[in-house]
């Protein structure tokens, strides 16, 4: 659709693995496409939790979702697990753009992959800073 | 992020309301960024299934989600309802392409606008095919 | 199964409608049933924001789930919204427990109720305490 | 709240282990009450699938849910894995009752229970039936 390649496991730098739930799946019999942005968020923030060692879900600029897609290749689905693969595209003075790509079973090609932008704001006055350097040291090891 | 405006009521054709749920809301307060593709799914699908006057479940050719985004602009959540804006950009051989313009509250502004991408394939050998017309009745409509 | 009658209309107080998401429905057609504790969870917490008429989440004390369960009639689904009906059984010294009954269309028979108890907690120290005022006076009106 | 003592590791016979994901917290920080069911619902399906050895949905007659519930002993939440406990607790003509142990780490007191019924319609009549031959042995090893 965009023209651009699918995605392989070796484009990715860093690992986790999401089991997944019977109620993944929808009336089609595969993960419904809203499921798809809950393994990929967490993806992201299971990274972050620990690479900076701790909640940061309490630091004083937080991540919030600018913007988020994912294409869909080939149809996944409970009850097998999830390999999720992180590598970071972008980073700039207050975002991340992250790429995630999801795989079920052994083939090499990506099921989906996900295009994640974080941007940090800060926690109480919730206006656009720049990232956290614990964030930014957080991440950096992702870029390829 | 992407160079694009934010949206406006005036940009969408047709419109559906949502409830918002408890369980939307995240541990920041505000909708969770999966969330909103169930809304996002379910405007489209409403719409579908309305215009065609039956299951869509059941047609020989299915839409699926090839490709799905949002750009959030401000937070949305629980418990105000949330109003969905409908518009068809593309409509081609085998995909339909639209944009949905999610609301809360009086203000002109989109909260967030999600993009989404139905392929239609045959419901039972899976492959790619073209748009059912009853499909392509229904969405012809919503273009501007 | 549990011996009681299957409740009607009439075995409720105050009234919510929630519309439904494509994604409720699972693998067989009907709303899967983690989702109708989406909706039982909404029912009770809408009830209490606006008769306290704030953020209940910010009181000194708040609501915590002890205790939750539901009895499946019929099926509901996507497409249509639901009906939710709400009474409240009993209000002890720090828990209320709500029954909520659901309903698809027109008819006069629970599709499924749900039973929900709250505890109050000190929002700080998690101990359990006294319901606060403002709950015990949301809260009295749904008894019958 | 019931009386039912709090259960520990050695009250279920076997085990499964749920990932747990960043949208499963809402507002307060920790799992929402709904969530669990997803848990249990897929602890139940997965010990079943594997024991059949095959795709349960496919069967003349399925498993639909007539009743569950969920006593919330202690709080989980995203990012540690659930460790999932099942036992059958009673094993009728058409019904099968579970009970689901979740844990969070360390201890040997579950966080929460659930109780889980299954009732056995046919595929298509949806009218109640014996339990399939197939489930019954998949579920008899599970008593205790």
């Amino acid at each position: 659709m965009t023209g651009n390649p699918r995605p392989t496991r070796g484009d990715y730098v860093v690992w986790r693995q999401a089991t997944t739930r019977w109620a993944d799946d929808d009336v089609y019999g595969h993960m419904n496409n809203a499921r798809y942005f809950e393994l990929i968020d967490t993806a992201v923030n299971v990274h972050l939790a620990e690479a900076v060692g701790g909640d940061i879900r309490q630091l004083p600029a937080i991540g919030v979702v600018a913007e988020v897609s994912c294409r869909y290749f080939r149809e996944v689905g409970y009850p097998e697990p999830i390999d999720m693969g992180l590598v970071v595209d972008h980073i700039g003075n207050s975002s991340v753009v992250y790429r995630i790509g999801l795989f079920q079973g052994d083939g090499d090609e990506a099921a989906a992959e996900g295009r994640f932008v974080h941007v940090y704001i800060d926690n109480e006055s919730r206006s656009v800073v720049q990232i956290p350097q614990q964030i930014r040291d957080a991440v950096s090891p992702l870029r390829r």
